[in-house]
């Protein structure tokens, strides 16, 4: 039996998956933003229409599906997978729109760093021959996002300013053998890192940990260097996490990244935005940033090799008023073209 | 490139990845039910020494996994994946453990079915050669479950007699190429069907239809019947969800599967504990009964040819006070020796 690994955590995909679609919905102030003509579909309110924050993210999920889906010429009986998931408890945006796909579905949940997690699992299902197609999805929404794990949104209360603004939207897209489309060689699953931080609008400090671990891991794996990559994107480590994983990153590796790497999260808003404090987050930053911007770029010939590494935060709000600590994750995934 | 699937939803492991070990922990009633001798540990108290439910959950799945990796002969480093899930906002106690363990971790969630989402997508991680080992665990805590699905479990509330008692443990395995252990030959991922159940304790009406629609899919797409298995076993429809499943079977296929058909939830506790109402449930239940009781007894001929369905409800405390329903899956697996 041949293993197809490279190194202690890379995976090889030898037969080179690719994105053959991508689908972008998002909200009102995600489509204001810098990216907003990148998207597929901005949404004109944040409720689209429905009665509740939940629906209206389960509105931006199926949008996002059903954009890939078209987009690939593919209907949803070609889907051999749904992978899909979202922030909310029990993951509901992902069951729900699973219940009005009927493609057989595995539900997964990595917080923010499940569009990376959903690409790993996809393109080893594509690569190894057990799917045809492959449709991923992950969304996040501001006010279900709030409702959920911070306090009522009524109350208004002020945040600090190394908290993040979770966006509104949700990114899909479809894996299959092709020859068109980017390529998808290499992936390294994350492991969980606990850098002791437990204030839940911390997140940033949280995750730079993991994302810098996944980084050193994969390059050390693939026995590479920053430069190798066109550019290295993060998902949401916002401000001051960019400035924590840019530090961690030097200390381990010696590499200074700083012109080479990005962060979704600081991509997403405007930068004089002071609403979002540290930048974007939210399962649907990386997604949507990636899928409306940087794939399309790359598909013109801007870019050849990416480093994507997408950041989670492990958290709920049951541990953190237990007193616990932040696990975090980062997966990560190149994209070729 | 081969496809590796059979019919239309059914996945083909030819390189036959095997479970070569299990690990199985419990709480003290479940350790007291009819299978309690076959639990590798079992906690004397349901608090296992910590000072929250959740807590204790978590000290059951770092101890099904220890178990695991000690029957396996197996360190953590040796594993290439950690595939997990549980029935937490946020699966925390899966986070948490991964946290623990220093392996890649993609975490899962499929509601009750996440142990059989679990073994499909680590089958299929090993069979492709995308992993030498992957460690799954999935768990459930009656009281933290409790906390967080229904109501503070301090009101005491009388329950309905579909309701289902959740089973506090943890199960997991080890999956690797071996030339010893039990074979995973196919899987049969599920689509989510929404039968418009509401009642959020009527898990067994919402789950049947799900388990019986997958168990047609699985039946057609490999052209067998259900005399083709020794036991066809489901993960925790109970009582009413047991009832339901067979007449369902009967109305879509034709088969009577009353003399080969069983069901987790009512193997757990004793026949004549009323305070489990229509029998055990959570992530727990399909997992410890079929490691525990039915894998071991496989591995000692007294089974050739098992098909285990898990099941799901998709549905969240959110979603039920908003009034949906219940969207619900069930994955299939086989188990040879």
């Amino acid at each position: 039996m041949q293993i197809k690994r490279v190194g202690q955590f890379t995976v090889v995909l030898e037969n080179l998956p690719r994105i053959i679609a991508t689908g972008t919905a998002v909200g009102p102030k995600e489509g204001g933003g810098p990216l907003g003509k990148r998207f597929d579909y901005v949404a004109s309110d944040r409720m689209l229409g429905q009665k509740s924050f939940e629906k209206a993210e389960l509105e931006l999920m199926k949008e996002a599906c059903n954009r890939a889906l078209g987009k690939a010429g593919l209907a949803r009986k070609d889907m051999d997978f749904f992978l899909a998931g979202d922030l909310l408890n029990q993951i509901i945006t992902a069951g729900f729109t699973a219940a009005t796909l009927n493609i057989p579905f595995l539900g997964l949940y990595g917080a923010c760093s499940t569009a990376g997690e959903a690409m790993s699992i996809g393109s080893m299902l594509v690569d190894g021959g057990y799917a045809r197609f492959v449709l991923t999805a992950v969304s996040s929404h501001n006010n279900s996002a709030e409702r959920q794990y911070r306090y009522p949104t009524e109350y208004g209360g002020q945040k600090p300013p190394y908290s993040q603004w979770t966006v509104t939207g949700s990114g899909a897209c479809v894996l299959a053998h092709s020859n068109e489309g980017i390529k998808i060689p290499l992936v390294t699953p994350g492991r969980v890192v606990d850098a002791g931080i437990n204030d839940p609008f911390d997140m940033g400090s949280a995750m730079a940990p993991a994302a810098a671990q996944t980084l050193v891991d994969h390059l050390r794996d693939v026995r590479s260097n920053p430069e190798d990559y066109d550019v290295i994107i993060t998902g949401d480590l916002g401000g001051f996490g960019t400035k924590i994983f840019r530090e961690l990153v030097k200390e381990k590796s010696g590499h200074d990244i700083t012109d080479c790497h990005v962060d979704c999260g600081l991509m997403i808003y405007h930068d004089d935005d002071r609403e979002v404090n540290s930048g974007g987050s939210g399962c649907a930053c990386s997604a949507v940033v990636t899928y409306g911007y940087f794939l399309p770029e790359m598909l013109k010939g801007n870019y050849k090799r990416i480093l994507w590494i997408v950041t989670g935060s492990l958290h709920s709000p049951t541990t953190y008023q237990q007193g616990e600590t932040m696990p975090s994750i980062a997966h990560a995934v190149v994209f070729e073209n």
